[in-house]
């Protein structure tokens, strides 16, 4: 029989990577999944690339040992830092964010003018300019970090008038620049979709990293045979080292169903 | 000669506590200073105690090594958590700032209904509300989480629409309690103060904790005879395990001044 039921593995520094997840649930909806979120060292923005790299190297070992038959780093940071150090112990194929969401820009930019936004230290590491500049080095790229962005998703104002200023704010120097595709560099950003879009104007193409990922996720299952033959409701886990303040009622804002399944551990 | 010149040590989780040392600044002008801020490891509100515990003691030993004359715990997390692992390993006083805030509160209140505002950490501690009845037990405490007000801080939006639509949100059930006096029960609230004044009323009395620890650390310093005898301008010195992003920009708007004699360290 081809194929095989063996789960996916996605890892992120803490909730936010619940998008991919969301994603994926809706792109491959008969696949098995199981989810690290190293919430009780999150974030991994401030952290060191030799931290970063070792904790990386911790959650990939933890869930090769489920036998997982794919890694995906959800996390901008992880991607930026540790994918090499993933992919060095991993006999599995290892993808990523923002490799994901440069290449879905530059096939998808007509006027060669992207536009990103992120987290402060994703847009000050420059990964996402480094990433598209590499699939296509004439595209143009605006960045532009966002540091409210995550707080507000957190505390749930995904419609409230104080997101919607924040983003007119953080927004017009990047639509000023007249973008045609604008890459939503966090995975958090997701969950403002709508604003982002009113904001950038409908003409704008939003590159959902969540959504390129779980495309990309689709082609390599395909390409390698290792998709799985079920068509029964799969199993999703949810592994975290720390129980956050609302983490039930956040989790479940980010994956966009009931959350259950959950387990706590330390690695 | 009575009196003695050797430094008064201020710690906390990050940049926030240099509101602390700012107002020591303006209260005891003359006191040398050394800060240690943790800000490769912060935030610590997620933190387990027993972490807590141990970065606390790190510090403390540190900042011993300077033979400071007094400890100033600045951190709401490190008060809360790990004020009796501090003051065991301690030869000289140590201050936190819950309870300055606390003593405050009580002295100030006329009609026995408090405020206390802070990040989630602090408030679902319940610490403010036992620092209060542990002066007074008739006092109503009536709590808020804040959670955007640390990152609206540190984004400098400190007189921003954004900003006061959100003091407004989170004010409005603490007002509606006609309270006559809020405690600012975080390290970063003094520096949108005169938003908090404005829209909790100006009737209400703001208890800023930074304030009220500088005010404590005067009286401890004349009781037990530990003033400086010097009146030479003073040497502040900054300890930090990480230069994060905007330090330099962050720092000084906490300080209200240049910041220089900044130190990185690891413990």
């Amino acid at each position: 029989m081809s194929g095989n039921t063996q789960p996916i593995g996605v890892f992120d520094s803490g909730i936010g990577g619940m998008t991919v997840v969301r994603a994926m649930m809706e792109r491959i909806p008969f696949e098995n999944i199981i989810y690290f979120g190293d919430t009780a060292r999150t974030p991994y923005g401030v952290k060191s690339p030799e931290t970063i790299n070792q904790y990386a190297s911790e959650i990939t070992k933890f869930l090769l040992d489920f036998d997982v038959k794919l890694l995906i780093i959800a996390c901008n940071t992880m991607a930026a830092v540790a994918y090499e150090t993933v992919q060095d112990i991993s006999p599995v194929p290892v993808l990523e964010v923002i490799d994901a969401g440069a290449r879905t820009a530059v096939s998808t930019t007509q006027k060669k003018q992207v536009g990103v936004i992120g987290t402060p230290a994703t847009i000050n590491s420059n990964v996402y300019a480094r990433a598209i500049h590499k699939h296509d080095a004439s595209v143009r790229v605006f960045s532009q970090a966002c540091p409210l962005f995550v707080p507000l998703v957190e505390e749930g104002w995904l419609d409230h008038t104080v997101t919607r200023l924040t983003v007119q704010e953080y927004m017009k120097p990047v639509v000023a620049e007249r973008i045609d595709t604008l890459v939503l560099g966090c995975t958090h950003y997701p969950l403002i979709k709508p604003l982002l879009q009113e904001v950038a104007g409908q003409e704008v193409f939003l590159v959902d990293s969540a959504e390129a990922i779980a495309d990309m996720t689709a082609d390599i299952l395909a390409e390698q045979n290792l998709g799985t033959p079920s068509q029964e409701p799969p199993e999703y886990r949810f592994y975290v080292s720390d129980v956050p303040y609302r983490f039930q009622t956040i989790g479940e804002r980010f994956l966009g169903r009931t959350l259950t399944n959950i387990h706590l551990t330390k690695l």
